[in-house]
C-alpha cells in the first residue's frame, strides 16, 4: 500500500494547492495563512501531521479553510468498531484534503469538500465528496454544481453520479430538521473496502473529483461576488448557517473520527462559519424564495438534469 | 409508580412557575411566550407532551427558555442499551423541566439547569444539575452559585455537594478544548436506579436542588445587570458562547436523548445561545481575567469553600 499512500498524499497535496490559488485569486489582499503541525497519537507516539490553511475577513470570503493531513496511530476500540467491526484497536493511516468555505455575501453559496484515504487494519478505502449550501434561490448556481461534479464521475463510471448524489442528499440529512444541509452533490465512502483490487479506479475517481472542486464552484462565486443583497438575506444566512452547525456537531462523520481521534481541534471545526444564529421557531423562512429554498432542502432535486 | 410520576409532574411544574416569575421580574416589558405542544412517539401513537415558555429580547435575557414536559412511548434500541445496558426497545416514561437563561450582558453568566424524573422498563430514577458559565471573572459569583447549590444539597445529605459538584465538572468538560464548558454547579443521574428505596430521598433532593435554582442564580443577575461592558467582553461573550453549541451539541447527555427520541427539536435547541462566533485560534483569551477565567476552566476550584 506505500506507492497508493505516496499517490494520495501527492494528490491531495495538488488538490490543496490548485484550490488555494483559485480562492486567492479572487482575493485582491488577502491570503492564506499557512500553519504546519504535529499530531501526537493517543499513545503519546508521534502520529503524523498536517498543513492547514486558513484566509479571514477577505473581501470575498469571511472564511476559507483548505486542510491536508497525512496521520496515523491506533484507533480506539469505539472508532475501530464503526469503520470495520472489529472492537480491537487498530492501527489506522488517513491522508486527504478538506475544505469549507463561507463566503460574505448571502448571494454566494458555502461549499464543502473533502477527499480522503484511509487504511484500517487490512481494510484501505478511499472516500469524500462535495457538497453546496446556498442561501439563496439561485437554481442555475446548483445545476452548474451538479453538472460539473458529473462530468468528474462520468470520467470513470456513469454509475458513479447517480449513486453517489443520492448518497449526498441521504448522507446531508439533518433528522431532526427534516431537511437536508444543502443542495447536495456527491457523497461516497469505504470506496474499495471489499475489493481491493479497485482500489486504483477509486484513486483516479478521487482524482478526478477533486480536481472538479475548482470548476464546480469557482464560476458561481465570480458569478455572484457582486451582487448586493438585503440585511434579511444576511439574516437568512446566519440561520441557515445555524443549521449548518448543527449538522456538523452533531452528524458529520469526519468531524466525529477527527474529535475521537485526538485530532487538530482548529482544523476539525474550520469547518464551523465564523458568525451563526439561531431562533427559537422550527421554520426559518419568511420570504417567497426563503420558502422555495427550504422546500428544495426538504425534497431533493434532479439537479444535473435541470438546465 | 403512578404516585412518583405525579409528585415530580408537579414538582416541575412548581419549579417551572417558580423561575419564570422570577425571570420576569426583573424584565419591564418582555413576558414569556407559552407554547403547549403535543408529542408523537416514534411508533406514530401519542407521546405525551410539554409546556416550552420561552423570552426574547427583554433588556435583561437576550433569550430564557424554561421547558417543562411529561413523555412515554417506546426507547429505539441504541439509546435504551446507553440507558440500561438492555438492547431491545422499552417503554419509557420521562418528566422534567430544563431551561438555559442566555443573557445579553456579558457581565451576567449563562446559567443552564435540568431536573427529570425518567423510568425505563424495570427502572426508575432522578437525574439533573444546575451550572454556570460566566463570561467575565467574577469569583463572587461562582461562590455565591455552589454556597446555595451547597445548601440545597446539605439539606438531603452532606455527601451529595462534594460528589455532584466533581460530577459536574466532569460532565460539562469539553475534551476537543480540554476546558469545561463554565464554572460548573452540580450534576447527578440515575440516582435510585440501583436502589428503588431511596427513590423518595432522591425526590427530595430534586426537590431541594430545584427551588435552589432562583436563590443561587437571580441574586447575580441584579447585581451584574446594570453593569456597563466593553465590545471586547461582548465579542468573548459570543466566542465562549461557540463552545457552549459546541458542548451541547457534541456531549450533551439530554440533548442527544431528545434528538434520538423524536423530541420536539425548538424546546430541546433552545439551550442553543441565538448567536455565537468562532474563531480558528483556539485559544480565545486576550485580556489578563480572560486568561484567568479560561485557566479556571481548564482546573476546577472548590468554589463553596471559597468566599
Amino acid at each position: 500500500m506505500e506507492n497508493l499512500r505516496n499517490r494520495a498524499v501527492q494528490l491531495y497535496r495538488n488538490i490543496q494547492n490548485e484550490i488555494c490559488d483559485a480562492l486567492e485569486e479572487l482575493e485582491p489582499k488577502q491570503k492564506f495563512l499557512v500553519d504546519n503541525w504535529d499530531r501526537e497519537d493517543l499513545t503519546g507516539a508521534s502520529g503524523g501531521g498536517g498543513e492547514t490553511r486558513i484566509l479571514r475577513n477577505g473581501e470575498v470570503f469571511e472564511q476559507a479553510g483548505v486542510n491536508f493531513s497525512e496521520v496515523h496511530g491506533h484507533l480506539p476500540s469505539e472508532m475501530s468498531f464503526k469503520l470495520t467491526g472489529k472492537k480491537e484497536e487498530q492501527p489506522f493511516y488517513a491522508t486527504g484534503v478538506s475544505l469549507v468555505i463561507h463566503p460574505h455575501s448571502p448571494r454566494v453559496p458555502t461549499s464543502h469538500a473533502n477527499f480522503r484515504y484511509l487504511e484500517v487494519g487490512e481494510y484501505s478505502w478511499f472516500g469524500g465528496g462535495a457538497d453546496l449550501t446556498p442561501y439563496s434561490l439561485n437554481l442555475e448556481d446548483s445545476s452548474h454544481f451538479h453538472q460539473e461534479l458529473k462530468k468528474a464521475c462520468d470520467n470513470v463510471s456513469p454509475a458513479f453520479y447517480p449513486k453517489f448524489k443520492k448518497e449526498c442528499d441521504e448522507y446531508f440529512f439533518i433528522k431532526h430538521r427534516n431537511e437536508t444541509r444543502g443542495v447536495g452533490g456527491i457523497f461516497f465512502d469505504y470506496l474499495g473496502k471489499e475489493e481491493n483490487d479497485k482500489l486504483d479506479v477509486y484513486y483516479d475517481f478521487s482524482k478526478s473529483c477533486g480536481h472538479s472542486f475548482v470548476k464546480a464552484f469557482l464560476p458561481i462565486v465570480k458569478n455572484r461576488k457582486d451582487e448586493s443583497w438585503t440585511e434579511r438575506e444576511k439574516e437568512f444566512q446566519l440561520l441557515r448557517r445555524g443549521r449548518y452547525v448543527e449538522f456538523n456537531l452533531v452528524y458529520d462523520r469526519g468531524t466525529h473520527f477527527g474529535l475521537h481521534t485526538n485530532g487538530r481541534t482548529e482544523s476539525i471545526l474550520m469547518s464551523i462559519p465564523p458568525i451563526a444564529k439561531w431562533q427559537y421557531e422550527n421554520d426559518l423562512a419568511s420570504t417567497d424564495s426563503e420558502k422555495k429554498l427550504q422546500e428544495i432542502l426538504r425534497q431533493p432535486i434532479d439537479w444535473a438534469g435541470k438546465v
